[in-house]
Order: structure tokens, then sequence, then C-alpha cells
């Protein structure tokens, strides 16, 4: 079996860390692994799997040179900065950084939706890692448009703080201290208080008044399904729940469906999870998905506020915004590209 | 000026405990006051304004006699068994309870929205005071259906336990202790842990696989806003929040509508406030509307989501579900009530 040269960047963030365990769980073939952190973990050592590994730091003209496969983990910043001479070093680079998603020439993959996708980055060697709260809302979506064709989604996500990095879980707990000490409630990763608090506020406002977050779900949802046609509004809100997002998302599809219908239809797609039985009080929740792969939807009703000769559901989607959201979507993007012939084997070093 | 023999069932309970609050916050002019509460407060003194009161348990053929208005706040099975009884001995039963609201003998108001509906109690002399979802949603609604008719409304909620009283209130505060001493999260009053969670499930669920939460608000919100054509579809979530109930509200008009035009007929409502700034991150949050009487309405949104001819705003409503949501607008509904020559003046008793 052949194994690969990899690198993380950003690997002791949240995300970046749980890239590190999603390799390591998946038996990801690597030979070689290079862990780029910021300067406060720099030097320190971690065991990836059995192989040991230490934090360094990105130097500004890193040579990327014998790596198959990056992983960008640390934001768009970086990204800009490095993603591309990484691919012009010949690796692949996955990245998880919102600046490239929407570039023509970069695939914006979630292997069970689009896969075919990755072939497009045969050239640029660039592949975009999706928004978490669009990566596991796509999931849902992608079994009912290809049997009803949706035109329509109205989504509104009760979005975990872990999505904001480790910042924003450590600015959670702090505040949940400061409360049961009896302390005001400080902040600095978020604008207001995140504990006992819902904000309609997540990324920078842009003109037309919606959130950066929610063009992301608006504009990668059209492109990760392949079709510009449908019309997507959402409302993202950052609630005070540790991991996991949850989704109420309510559809309008071209062909009539039943609840029945939209039941089997997810429960043949590969990721998701129908958990969904009213009378034992089973849903899906944020607490009990957090540590799991596969995305779960429950509550599926027919929306009975559709007039006459429209069909339509509305539902709760429930995923780890760090794995399916993230890294497990990234892993799993580069497995797919490694069984599609894209990853120039250059191991060993 | 007249002055009412007032009585408040369920007066020791979250909601009860805010009537009397809001009754001497706002010098409700009661000469007497009854407080009945459960066998657990009964006995115990309490001051509303400067008369002292003690909770006496509610007997089972309690004679309501000499009351003028009664308050019922102590859930559909106390109301079942004693608002008529009390109406029937000449007082204005204002009940909290969700079990006569769909009566059509019985007004459900919201006083800003429909109190000339509260004429139509003169016989019955039962009022019924809306689900809190409902009410604080129909407040934002009322100026944008007057003017622009809404057709069609899509609501996620986001619920404060205290929602679900005293009980939802201590369950939450005791799950944070828990999580804080590192022990397992114990559930009561919750179907699942509330805390660090979002539990899509409020109320009973129904054969639809509705809750009666969300029944609650699709059916009231055409009742109070009086226009059955108007169709609704709700998904109720509890969230990790101790008060206020936030709302993701996606509407479709019949007239075309700008975000401007909402801004303005939203900010001409009594007892609406705008509260819409996206440059200065000025959206209404949980923390800051909680003890306010108004309904904030902020990131107000033309929805990119229609078809060409359909016509919709998006936005997100922020009220206290125990002021306007409950105690205020039962306040609202006497105070509507003698104003429109409802009460019958018993007092002095």
């Amino acid at each position: 079996m052949k194994k690969f040269n990899v690198a993380v960047v950003g690997a002791s963030g949240a995300v970046g860390r749980e890239v590190l365990a999603t390799l390591a769980q998946r038996s990801f073939p690597f030979s070689t692994l290079r862990l780029f952190s910021s300067h406060r973990s720099a030097g320190q050592k971690t065991k990836v799997g059995s192989l040991a590994a230490t934090f360094e730091v990105l130097g500004d003209n890193e040579s990327f040179k014998g790596l198959d496969i990056v992983f960008f983990t640390s934001g768009s910043t970086v990204s800009e900065q490095h993603a591309f001479r990484a691919a012009a070093s010949g690796a692949l680079v996955i990245d998880n950084a919102s600046i490239f998603r929407m570039r023509p020439d970069v695939p914006l993959v979630v292997p069970e939706v689009n896969g075919a996708a990755l072939d497009s980055a045969r050239d640029t060697r660039v592949v975009a890692n999706p928004n978490c709260t669009t990566a596991q809302m796509v999931m849902a979506l992608k079994p009912l448009h290809d049997r009803f064709r949706v035109k329509r989604v109205v989504l509104a996500s009760y979005q975990a703080v872990s999505g904001k990095g480790q910042k924003g879980i450590d600015e959670f707990k702090r505040q949940i201290r400061e409360h049961v000490d009896g302390r005001p409630l400080t902040t600095e990763a978020f604008p207001h208080p995140i504990a006992f608090n819902c904000l309609p506020h997540i990324d920078t406002f842009r003109a037309d008044g919606f959130t950066g977050e929610e063009h992301k779900v608006m504009e990668e949802t059209r492109k990760i399904l392949g079709d510009p046609s449908i019309r997507v509004v959402a409302t993202c809100v950052r609630v005070p729940v540790l991991n996991c997002h949850s989704e109420s998302v309510t559809i309008e599809t071209e062909k009539p469906v039943t609840v029945e219908q939209a039941r089997e239809a997810l429960s043949a797609m590969p990721g998701v999870k129908v958990f969904d039985d009213p009378a034992t009080n089973t849903y899906p929740l944020a607490l009990d998905v957090s540590g799991k792969d596969d995305v779960y939807v429950g509550r599926i009703r027919k929306d009975p506020s559709l007039a006459e000769g429209q069909y339509g559901l509305t539902f709760w989607v429930v995923g780890d915004n760090l794995r399916k959201g993230a890294a497990l979507n990234a892993v799993q993007i580069a497995e797919a590209a490694i069984a599609r012939g894209l990853i120039q084997n250059q191991a060993p070093r």
C-alpha cells in the first residue's frame, strides 16, 4: 500500500487537532507527518497514531517540497499566503479556509455528495473543504435533491462555539465559570456574551445585511450540489453549545415528497443517519452527535405552510462541525483523492 | 379611579411571580389581591407594591365571589377546573394556559394586535393569553401584515428554559453546576439535558410529527391576526438560555416590501423596537432583552431565495417570554378590558 508525506498547517488549533485525531483513527497511510502551528505551540511534541511529531513554525517562505498532501486549517490569511505555493510544490492542498471556496478552478467537495468534482483539481491541486454548516446540510439535501429536486432552502442554524476554534471554546467555558462565580461575563472572541445567549452574528456583516457565514451557506450549497438554480436563505446563529451544529431546514421541492419517501432517500445516503422517532423522544441532539462521523437527521415533517401544488418538508439536522464539518471531511477528501489517483506519491522522502 | 379585586392563580410560579411584579410596576389599580399557589408555598407571605398578601391553596370548590379579575397561570389542568367557574362568579378571567385558546367563544388577545377582539368576551368572560413564542412573533407580524399582507411564515425558535417555568430554570442551573463539578447531567423537567444542547422538542408530539408548541404557533398566529389564510410552519427549539425567546422569522408577502419600508412599519408599532445596525453589531439579544417590555426586531433582510414575483423578508425577533410572552401581556389584557368597560367593578368587597 502506498504511503504519503503529509503536513497539517494549524495543527494545534481546534480543527487541526481534530485532523490529527482523524488521521490516526482512520489509519491514514502517512509515512511522514509535519505539523505546523503557531509560535505558542512550536517545539511541543505530540503523537499521531504511533508516530511522534513536533510542532514547527510555518516560515514565510516555507518549502513544501516532498509533501504529498497538505491540510490547511489556519484560516484564510495563512491559506492565501501558502496554499498555492504548497500546491506548486506538487502537494495536493486540502484547504479548510473560505478564501478559495468559490473560485471556479477550485473544487468544493463533500466526497459523498460531489466526489467526482475532485478531478477538476488535477491542475490547480487545491481542493476546498466547505463551511461546516453547509457541509452537514448538503449531506441531507443531496439525496432529497436527487429524488425530489430541491428548489428552495430556508435555514436557521444553532451553531456551537467550537466553530470559532479553541478561542471560542475557551471563551464560553470562561463565561460559564464567571456566571457560576457571580462575576460579569467578559468577551473577547465573540462580539457579545455567548453563555446564556443566542448571537445572530457569525463572521462579518455584508452590505445586504447577511453575514459572511450566511453567504457561505447560500453560495456553497449551490456549488456543492452543482445546481445554481437552488435558492437559499440562511440565518446563522451562535448558541451556547460546545460542539455540533444543529439546523432547522425547510425545503421546497419540485416533485411531491412524503415523509416516508424522504426517510427512505435519507437512509440510503452514505454518511447520513435518520434518527427520528417522536414516540420515544428520538431526534438528533448536539450532545449525542459530538464525536460522531455521521450527519443525523430527524423531526422530518411535511411542511403544512405550502400552497396547493407546492411540495416540501421541514427537518432537523445535527452534525459534528469539527468532524464532518471540517476535519473528517478534509481527511475523506484526501482518501477520495488517493482513490481517484490525484496524489503524486513522493514518499518515502 | 376605580379599583379592582384581583386574584392570581399560580402566584408562586415563574409566570405568576412575574404577574405580581408587573401589577406592582404598572401600579395596577387593585384594591384587594388573593394569591393562590401550590401547597408548597401556601402560608408564605409576599408584598405586591405596598400590599402584603399571603399565598393560599386553591380549594377544589373555591369561591371566586367578589373578584373582578382572575389571572390563571398554573397550566391547563387548573384552568380547566376553575376558569369558567371564576368567570361564572362575575370575574373576567385572563388565562395563560393553552386549553381554551382556540375556542371560538374565547378571544385570544395581544392588545396592540387585536385588542378589539376583547369585546367578544363580554359573555364568556374568559380571555386567553397567547403562547409566548406566538405573542412576540405576532407583534412583529402585525404591522407587516397590515401593510404588505403576510402570506406565509417560516419560524425557527430559540426558546429559553424559563418557558418551562421555575422547574426549567432550576434544572438548567443544576446542570450547569453539574457540568462545572464534572458530574453527569441529570434530567427531570426536560426529556434530555438542556445545558450545552438544543432540544427540538417543546410540549408533546402530535401524529403529524409537529409538537404541541409548534401547533400553538401555527394556529394561534392565524387567530390573533384574524386571517385564516396565513400559512405557518414552525420548528420550536429549547436552547440553553435562561430567559427570552429568540426567533428566526422568514415571511412571504403579497405586496413588494423593502427593508426600509419594513423598518418604518415596525418602528411605528407600539410595543416593538427596531434594533438593527449591523455596522455596530446591534441586533436583539436574549441577555439584553430580559426584563424589557418591548419586543425587539433586528437583522431585517430581503429574502434572496424568493422567485421572481415573490416578495419577502427574514428577520430576528427577541422578546421576554415571561413578560410580553406571558405576564405583561396578561396585565395589558386586564388594562385593555378595563378601558373597554368589560370588567364589573365589585370593589370594595
